[in-house]
């Protein structure tokens, strides 16, 4: 089941990246599972991965890579998270790593792993091995919809998508992919996200460009940050179109386009979330601060009392208004507070809404895609977080996922 | 549903305390949903209200007649929260504690009013103000059953239980129950409790005694403190029994005690959660401070795909650590964690323990309690909460409540 996602739009080749897939029988047989992302040499990248302490092995594999050189080859297999592995899990990595790296004459550190699915069960790394001439065989400039496949996990529908920005000196491409997994408490899933530009960009600017377009989007879909052990969101600028970032004009640009696309994907994973049935936009206005704005987002987003009262098409505002009422803002004046489903107005001075009427109310409740919008009446901060619905089906999948 | 849950055991009268009850129709047609607590005079009280900023209009009323005078009547109805409602709800509020001291002759601030049930629907005060007079009819000091009964909401099961306590001077009793309902977040659920004692405690004891005994019971079911609208815990001690807590010893006795009794209630609460199959002890150990470990045992007891996989029976130790590791503690050396299901090792050095057996892990899973043991290696600080799986019938009781 998902929400308002249809199949993959035309994806733009980015020039200096290839991709290729294999079967490599990690997940279940005959079903990819294994992809290789060839970047062009003098390809600069930026990354963030997750803040779980107990961080899986391939993450503190890229990590050591990424600071001793720039990446050639990221390998992504889905099926085993390699995570809760410890000293083996490791090594299982590097070995991965090493393997790409004899069979294509790069330096070991110029390959990054990112594994995604169970936790605690040892790497197939023989298998992993075995696939890797196929995904090899298989690069080419126009995988990326059959990447977006491979790399999901409890995913339905793939999602990837392209921009094309124009710039000072020509026009330049971003396109980009990513997987999710259980969205009930998305700092739970792994999430993962390779986005590519041939745009000629600068590292400085490139790890800030990042940072930003996550901050609104893959950051606007989890509790904690990207605490999962696995998350990791690489961006990587190939320069292949000789086209600069020229200036402040081109930066800001380059960033809206970049922070589009990622919005675009975060709320596909979000609209594809395990057991999904209605796709929840959290907006919260008025704050006097932003981290009060996005502690009321966050307390409605992840209240269980609201996520089935919104699988059940119920707009019990109640229950908004007490999550309101227990994010930690100590001076809040209730009475100021008012909230809203998509333009209808439920509830204001500490209770229901004037001229409130039941029916109104669930109308807005009941469609496939709904707002919940509040003005704390405090200031000017603003904070907007997706999330999904808590529906029997969520409950299946995740109490069914290793049985 | 329910784990571990009895019929209610012998209750014992608290000298000064008569309870009464009436069906007011307020929750359903003949349905015992109006209590009534009688306090002999010269009762001393302590009571802790919830810290949500939504506060029901009870509360308010509750805690400004708190303020002026000590309390002679609790009036306990279910089936309407008074929460949501705005300057309506406590003018309602106040007029059904003008009933009761019209009809007792007290103060009006010797009422304190409490509610629970639906948020947002103005209180029936017509039907309360006519149960009044039944309630006051069937006042009796053995009326703790079925007052246990009258104030429950979506609870299955009646929640009491008594102590004898021995001091220097004689003995005292201790009578208290407890209201619970959703329990995945219970700082949303709402949560009475009224104890009372015939011994002989002054102010400044007694309001330490509730806090030191709560914070260790019906705090360590929450996640944020007492945060539902409506949350309250009352402990009043009549002296009816003319013993007084005579020094060091008695105080410590009596604490034990109470503490013992708000325990069993909070875990009664747990175990009639909604939608519980399992009952779920999570005990984290080796904190370097209390906070820490309180973060852990939170993180793990809200964990939604911990609680599934509990439901499922499936002792999905990765989920566990993943909890631990986005716990907020920064300096964690994940190898120094070890992760138990009641007394069996199922994780350390950062991931599955050595010997590790799925089958014993799985029959440890699958008891009606299981307790998640956690030891973080940092220090001595330990926390114990209490909590419930996460079933299809919760998602069915929250998305059905209303409709």
């Amino acid at each position: 089941m998902s929400v308002g996602l249809g199949p993959l739009p035309a994806l733009a080749p980015v020039p200096g990246v290839r991709l290729g897939v294999a079967c490599a029988g990690i997940k279940k047989p005959d079903h990819p599972d294994l992809t290789l992302i060839e970047l062009a040499p003098g390809t600069r990248i930026a990354a963030v991965f997750t803040r779980n302490r107990f961080c899986a092995a391939p993450v503190h594999v890229a990590r050591e890579h990424l600071s001793r050189t720039l990446p050639r080859y990221l390998l992504v297999n889905t099926g085993n998270a390699n995570a809760g592995t410890g000293a083996r899990g490791l090594e299982d990595a590097r070995r991965c790593c090493r393997a790409v790296a004899e069979l294509t004459g790069v330096d070991v550190a110029a390959v990054l792993p990112f594994s995604t699915g169970v936790i605690g069960e040892p790497l197939p790394v023989d298998r992993m091995l075995a696939g890797l001439p196929a995904c090899l065989e298989d690069l080419r400039e126009d995988g990326w919809a059959a990447a977006a496949e491979a790399i999901l996990t409890t995913d339905t529908l793939p999602k990837a998508c392209s921009r094309t920005v124009t710039l000072d000196k020509g026009s330049v491409r971003i396109t980009g992919m990513a997987k999710g997994s259980g969205m009930i408490r998305p700092d739970m899933a792994t999430m993962l996200a390779f986005i590519t530009t041939d745009a000629v960009v600068h590292d400085v600017d490139l790890d800030a460009f990042l940072r930003q377009a996550v901050q609104v989007s893959f950051n606007r879909i989890t509790v904690d940050g990207d605490t999962s052990t696995n998350d990791a969101c690489v961006l990587a600028a190939t320069a292949a179109s000789n086209v600069p970032l020229a200036g402040d004009g081109d930066r800001e640009r380059f960033l809206e386009a970049l922070t589009d696309l990622c919005r675009e994907l975060a709320q596909a994973i979000v609209r594809d979330g395990e057991g999904v049935t209605r796709f929840i936009t959290v907006a919260v206005d008025g704050g006097a601060t932003e981290a009060e704005s996005e502690a009321v987002a966050y307390t409605i987003a992840h209240s269980p009392l609201v996520k089935t009262a919104a699988f059940a098409g119920d707009p019990n505002w109640g229950r908004i208004l007490a999550a309101i009422g227990r994010a930690g803002i100590d001076d809040l004046a209730v009475e100021s507070v008012r909230i809203w489903l998509d333009d209808y107005l439920i509830a204001e001075h500490g209770g229901r809404a004037t001229g409130y009427r039941e029916e109104e109310a669930a109308r807005r409740m009941a469609g496939e895609e709904v707002t919940i919008g509040v003005d704390l009446g405090r200031g000017t901060a603003r904070t907007t977080v997706w999330t999904t619905d808590l529906s029997y089906e969520y409950v299946r999948i995740n109490a069914e996922y290793r049985s």
